[in-house]
């Protein structure tokens, strides 16, 4: 029964604090009050204060910051999906300040999956960039992105000598390009993935598999990228297409 | 140590399974061997092979029928996320069958959620429909659905007269509609839509919240719709868009 009873103690106390956030009463970067004044708060002990904000944590509402104390985590990423989806100006249009940190670089022979996707033979050479994406110094992606080498040779001497993939693009005669299909995958995450997007392994990731392709269609780019499935949510807005078919109802 | 080791047991038991299902080894609908098969094959305890089994179930690879046994669930279904998406069409292109289920209908005060989507004042009369949608007598998502009376008076008796939907819009000078915004957000289930989707409390769940539009750009349903994260994946194709670049470039 003592055990019943504290189960139940700390799951109100998870559930009042989880409130507030999700109401906004509490907002982004408050710093929650300190363990004894929630202890005081909730007439409850130190363990169950823990044991409430270690799953708030895992559920990604606040961070712990050793040292300075526990703060209310941003509210959900809202990104837009689009053909023309970067992430930067995703991130800047809603005050998220973004930045991008690769975190290995490599040739490889294409992995079957990879090389289906490129519509490539497998084996062929493939430029592997692994990335991480912050948004105010939050990781809020972690990306594996595929080129083709064949089709920019040199690829990683120019990104040796610090080029951008969009400049390095531009220099093989791809001013633009367009994402051509998205697939979008709920599941739980690697160890790994979870280490760099700094969550709980028992929370769950949303992978986006996308393949890029030049003006002309044919694939240049092709990635899986991993999102926190608690702090992000991706939206989907058809407006020109809306106007498309207003104008071809307008024409008969 | 006994309990460590009774941990390694069934997990390499599920990882086993989990890999020959995954892998197009065990076919969907294929029956699982009997218990004491897989306790002789593993040479491990009925034990561990339950809680393999159990883990396999949560995972929604393997669904177990009372009395019949354990089958291999199909494999995740591909759901195009389009202007026009219909779940109908969507099902059969893919070989499964579809069927909708009308769980409960009412005529509401619509929240606030609702009506800011439906661009109405809040408490306006709303028709509210709670739907499960099945692939192959599978829950497949489960749905609550809004619609503005004001625009379709009736819209309770059409339905009670058990007219569908894309008629009711059909008699309002409505033929044809199209999908404006989707919202994707990850989430655990709540209680009820773990046992509507048939899924354990433990695996996520993808909200899509909808605005559908007549092509005036009015809108006239707001729906939000429950899918298990593991037995469905979205994919979103840009082919029409970029065929609309090709052309736009082509003209210069």
């Amino acid at each position: 029964m003592v055990g019943k009873s504290v189960h139940g103690q700390w799951q109100q106390v998870e559930e009042d604090i989880a409130g507030d956030i999700l109401t906004g009463r509490l907002s982004p970067k408050t710093q929650l009050p300190k363990e004894a004044d929630l202890m005081e708060r909730f007439g409850v002990g130190r363990h169950t204060i823990r044991r409430a904000i270690s799953n708030l944590e895992s559920r990604g509402l606040v961070q712990v910051e050793q040292g300075r104390g526990t703060f209310v985590r941003e509210g959900r990423l809202d990104y837009r999906l689009s053909e023309r989806t970067r992430f930067s100006q995703n991130l800047l249009e809603q005050g998220r300040e973004p930045l991008g940190q690769a975190v290995r670089e490599e040739l490889i022979a294409a992995p079957s999956v990879v090389a289906e996707a490129l519509r490539l033979p497998q084996g062929e050479p493939v430029y592997h960039i692994v990335r991480r994406g912050f948004a105010d110094d939050e990781p809020i992606n972690f990306s594996n992105a595929f080129y083709p080498v064949r089709r920019f040779p040199g690829f990683d001497d120019a990104r040796r000598s610090g080029r951008s993939i969009s400049v390095i693009f531009a220099e093989y005669g791809v001013p633009d390009y367009i994402r051509l299909r998205t697939d979008i995958i709920v599941r739980m995450p690697t160890a790994e993935e979870a280490r760099q997007l700094d969550q709980a392994m028992s929370l769950p990731v949303i992978a986006l598999k996308k393949v890029d392709v030049d003006m002309k269609g044919t694939p240049i780019a092709y990635s899986e990228t991993i999102w926190p499935g608690e702090r992000v949510q991706f939206s989907i807005d058809n407006t020109s297409q809306l106007l498309d078919a207003l104008a071809r109802n307008q024409e008969f």
